[in-house]
């Protein structure tokens, strides 16, 4: 999408692969909203610390940052020994894999490349056709959002006012993003819309990264407290809700997404108000049966008794702080203890629709249709 | 109730009066939970500055104060003229009433004092009438306050876990508080019983304010961000919630409180979570027919696009920081805005019951037993 930066506007991906100089290209997303910055990866051993360290995040955006690290690491490899290829390609999957071990659409990534890779006779045709499925795994991934964009673009009238939680934009993707990608699209289509940003406490990706993503798109917008949608909701103001999906059930239709979208589906339903799912096919999880099985991370406690930001005067109107200026705020009673659940589960009877790269459907309908959902088992 | 600073624990109150140097005392709530101080406003101009300036809040807090500092006022004035001392009492209260000019319990509070000194025939004489009619509304709080905690214990069994929104507790009030007497009346039964206490973006008064009283008193607890309540429903870790109110409607049983509040009544009412409201019978409103007609305040946006905390590593243990190290950082994006309403509403529907001085009433129930209530009218 594109981004102003010093008044200049450029076009850019979330993740891109320089094949001349063997990088990968990453937004520095710990970096935003206060400071844009790209930054190389120069080897594979960068491009897994740059997912650990989460410089780049989002289940599609990593899944993409990995599949051009296994690239990028069987092009480093120098030699004519298919044997010793393979047994570096291992280290490379391995050391990869390592970086945020319980996430699974990098391994997914990974193997299709690998996949690929069988068809090539001698390294060279290895390293070339490596690189192609990594390329073609990106471009597929900005496809799904398209996609997506397409069919959600249909629920959005002229003038509807969104709230969205967390960020499940461009920057959580390669490009354009799943939630986001309606209202992108609308945009295109000339329609007005207004986004309420749930800030999305502890971590704040709402009103750090999709604020700033809907800004650089010049889509009105607000960033709003997680605990004002329910006032909103009751005065009328907010007309649809669309978010993302970290985990979302194929055989039962449930949802798991940052921890705070259950309420809102909850209020979306107690007022009438349309509550869609967007999801490339990837997040779609066709093995667990119900969603008690899905474990829900318990994250540090810190996050909840504090806040992360620019240190700055409370009226100032500082555009572009400096990144040094980043500083952490404890904010709670120092001598007490929290809670902090990473996700949680929004069951079927909530959701109005999911869409998805095949259409929108009814969650509980998604495992009539698995074999357009791209199921195989 | 008992604060402990520096190992040496201490009876206090959120309000008390100095008769010989005739000062109030309060407790400097903006610099908690990071210092505990006591300040003295040595006159009445101090003394509304203090409820300006949120020294001291809550709305039965504010309320004693004020009544002080109508007695603070009457006793300053040097002279025998009662016609003077009337006219530099009229001064007094509107400098008082000026401090928070949309409260409406510091001005009733006031007008108590005010009709008790007419029996007064000399200055002396209503001097002092003004002074014991201040003590009287203070302890007439408290006793408030001690009926809610005498009736609302009765809804806590031993093992109970509750959560809670924002600050209701004995810093609202000159002591004990309104949703947190039940839980200290639990607490001196010998009952166990844990606390979620709501962060409360955007202001985070449960996560300092809340918590901060909690552990003083060495009750368990843990401070959750917003968003995580729906989730701790779904999984059967909350048994109760009590919350307070700042505007109760007599005619109806809605209630206003802190923004955030009506989602939580929504959790709970789908999962079959009892849901409270601890009041005092000042906080209910016999005027309004409707809670649309409640005006709600929009905050300044500062609040919603970043957070006031210490200065800290997010892994320090710091105890005691010192207050100079509070600071504002902004944690959204510096080019958005934001929505900010302070309030909602929760209607009668989803509140199972409000615990009052005078017993445990359905929402609906209040106008039926208003002479009961405290209603003139």
């Amino acid at each position: 999408m594109n981004v102003t930066v010093h008044g200049r506007t450029g076009h850019y991906r979330t993740v891109t692969f320089d094949r001349a100089r063997n990088e990968a290209r990453l937004i520095e997303q710990r970096l935003l909203p206060h400071e844009f910055k790209i930054v190389a990866t120069r080897d594979f051993c960068e491009t897994a610390a740059a997912i650990r360290d989460m410089i780049v995040r989002g289940a599609p955006a990593i899944a993409a940052t990995a599949a051009y690290g296994l690239a990028q690491g069987a092009l480093a490899f120098r030699g004519r020994s298919l044997e010793k290829f393979s047994r570096h390609l291992g280290a490379v999957y391995q050391t990869l894999k390592a970086a945020r071990p319980t996430a699974v659409d990098p391994v997914n990534a990974m193997n299709i490349v690998r996949a690929a890779m069988h068809n090539g006779r001698t390294v060279e045709e290895r390293q070339a056709l490596a690189l192609a499925a990594a390329e073609e795994f990106a471009e597929e991934d900005l496809r799904h959002c398209e996609a997506i964009g397409r069919h959600g673009v249909k629920l959005i009238r002229n003038g509807l006012r969104i709230l969205t939680h967390c960020n499940a934009g461009w920057l959580a993707c390669v490009d354009i993003g799943t939630a986001t990608a309606p209202l992108y699209a609308a945009q295109a289509q000339g329609k007005k819309l207004h986004v309420f940003c749930d800030e999305t406490r502890p971590r704040s990706q709402g009103a750090t990264l999709t604020a700033w993503e809907l800004a650089q798109q010049k889509i009105s917008h607000q960033v709003i407290a997680d605990n004002a949608a329910g006032h909103l909701m009751q005065r009328g103001e907010i007309d649809l809700v669309i978010v993302g999906s970290d985990r979302t059930l194929g055989r039962t239709g449930e949802v798991t997404n940052k921890i705070g979208t259950y309420p809102k589906a909850v209020l979306a339903k107690r007022h009438g108000i349309p509550f869609y799912v967007a999801i490339p096919l990837s997040t779609i999880d066709w093995h667990l049966k119900s969603g008690f099985d899905i474990p829900i991370e318990e994250r540090d406690a810190s996050e909840v008794l504090g806040a992360w930001g620019v240190l700055t005067n409370p009226k100032s109107k500082i555009r572009n702080p400096k990144s040094g200026w980043r500083a952490y705020v404890r904010v709670a009673n120092p001598a007490s203890g929290a809670r902090n659940p990473g996700f949680d589960v929004t069951p079927p009877d909530l959701i109005t629709g999911i869409i998805t790269p095949a259409g929108i459907f009814k969650p509980r309908e998604l495992w009539k249709n698995r074999r357009r959902l791209g199921f195989v088992g």
